[in-house]
């Protein structure tokens, strides 16, 4: 099976697909510039919890390359901190590369200090990614039909893969049958990102509208969903793209189980629940636009969240790498 | 407050307003074609089961202004049968029309005698417009924040409308706060007519996208949703645009009051219940493309049912030009 990877550090830049492009060019950007990194992480070249975290840590590292002060490190920090508030490993990610930084602020190698905890980030990510698919595999009680949201794969993190990668694992194993891929408003990573990573793959699968999810539940054709989490509480509600609390409702009615899949970098120990996470606002053109095609007027009033919580009550289990956890959620100790 | 017309039948052709133009161009086509206008239904220049009803029959009476012959007759009316399978409007009007010229076929004037019953479909549409309106009113308790699903104002019909009118009309009674309007993937009916209809009304709105109803919801922003139907079966099943039974079920678990409003003329005395409502299966491209620009990869197979059906225990009311029908319902007689 193909293998995906988001971003690579070599020969000491950073090389990222960029997204946005996706899936009708696949066009990779090289470069040493944080500031280039911090501008992809806000449009979106480079999305998904664990992948804006990896490649926070990376851009740090290339702020202090040249010239390792503390102005010039807390700077990239400050703006690399302002890129999107709600992924939490972002946050993670830049408060252990600045423990790492104080540290040794005075050493010549805090370069290469720094350089050393960014590739554990990833490679750490990259291990979670594993080990979260062996353990989503007990959710498949049968040969299943999966729908997932948003774009959750290779493209969203350093590995294979939170949600996308448990169903990219059980499919190996021939326990999954087919995949409905939610398009994903605003943004359609489903239908742009979630739909290219499985034609790789070679998974089938069929693009809807989110609204026809409800549809496709109807007629029974749905066996389970599975979602990722921007940031998880301790007692896991779980902050997701837009759209996934809709699934977590629409599975409660249809009595179809819905899980969570994110490596516990996403648990906020802050967050006692959800109404302590922090929710994006996006811009009103993600509705009004259509990349350089004005769908509807500028002038009009849009409500556009780029996240929705979905209580701890409307999932089935959560899948870290860890283990899958099954309510009562209690993540103050994981 | 302004008067929107989709349609009018003046000097001998119809003149309708392209609504894929819309909000962004208000361009009007007058034609007397009726192969244009059958191609405008296609194509969704026209649209709303009302409308679509309406223009049907303009088509069919312009189809044989300058020869009568029943080959001619018969030709046009297959050609407008296949434009669209679901509303039932469109095969009422065009069995309506085909009585007509049946009765009429030796006369001189069946032009004439057409075009009189032509209009009186579109009078008779604009009549129950306001009455719905009317018959819609007690169905806000106070002054209400309404969600509302694809356009359903006097885009869709002969008047003012089905659903957008009892919410314009309510305004117009101090009844309405504000107005959430769905994007309504895939051909974004919400944030582009609705939005260009509630913005010539002066009603405060804001759009959202179709997944993000659950959220407003949640919030507790949402007092009552109203939707239109393109079909209404015996027992209150109702057909609509797709996403209308998601937010259905996202209302029932909310304990929000769910109602939909459309004239008697989509009920179909022939579907005793939603399963034998046809559901019109529309191209790929809606979902891979937005208008010239290409979102995703053309060969991912897509699944884009033009309409979902509705349960009736789900349906609080059903406002028609007659009464506000409660559950259980029963359409037999009405």
């Amino acid at each position: 099976m193909e293998i995906i990877r988001a971003l690579e550090f070599v020969d000491g830049k950073l090389k990222f697909i960029d997204q946005t492009k996706l899936p009708l060019k696949e066009e990779f950007v090289v470069t040493d510039n944080y500031e280039r990194i911090a501008e992809a992480i806000e449009k979106l070249e480079i999305r998904g919890a664990p992948a804006i975290g990896i490649a926070a840590a990376y851009a740090l590292t290339l702020a202090i390359r040249n010239n390792n002060t503390p102005a010039i490190f807390y700077n990239a920090y400050d703006r690399i901190f302002r890129t999107r508030p709600t992924a939490v490993n972002l946050f993670y990610a830049l408060s252990e590369m600045k423990n790492i930084f104080e540290l040794n602020k005075n050493s010549n190698e805090v370069y290469e200090l720094l350089l050393v905890h960014a590739n554990k980030i990833h490679q750490s990510d990259e291990n979670m990614c594993n080990a979260m698919a062996k353990n989503g595999l007990e959710i498949f009680k049968k040969k299943s039909r999966v729908l997932t949201h948003c774009n959750t794969g290779a493209l969203a993190t350093g590995g294979n893969g939170t949600a996308l990668n448990v169903i990219r694992y059980a499919f190996e194993k021939g326990m999954v049958d087919f995949v409905y891929a939610d398009e994903t408003r605003p943004l359609l990573q489903g239908s742009r990102l979630t739909a290219w990573e499985l034609n790789k793959y070679g998974i089938p699968f069929s693009i809807n509208t989110d609204s026809t999810a409800a549809v496709l539940m109807k007629q029974g054709k749905v066996d389970l969903v599975i979602t990722g989490s921007d940031r998880i509480a301790v007692n896991g509600d779980a902050a997701n793209k837009i759209g996934t609390y809709n699934l977590a409702v629409l599975c409660c009615y249809h009595k179809i189980p819905f899980y969570v899949a994110a490596p516990t970098t996403t648990i906020d120990k802050n967050s006692p629940n959800g109404d302590s996470i922090n929710i994006e606002l996006r811009n009103k053109k993600e509705l009004t636009n259509f990349g350089t095609l004005q769908i509807t007027c500028d002038d009009y009033d849009v409500y556009n969240p780029a996240f929705d919580v979905t209580p701890n009550h409307l999932i089935h289990g959560i899948i870290t790498e860890k283990a899958l956890h099954k309510p009562p959620y209690d993540f103050r100790n994981v």
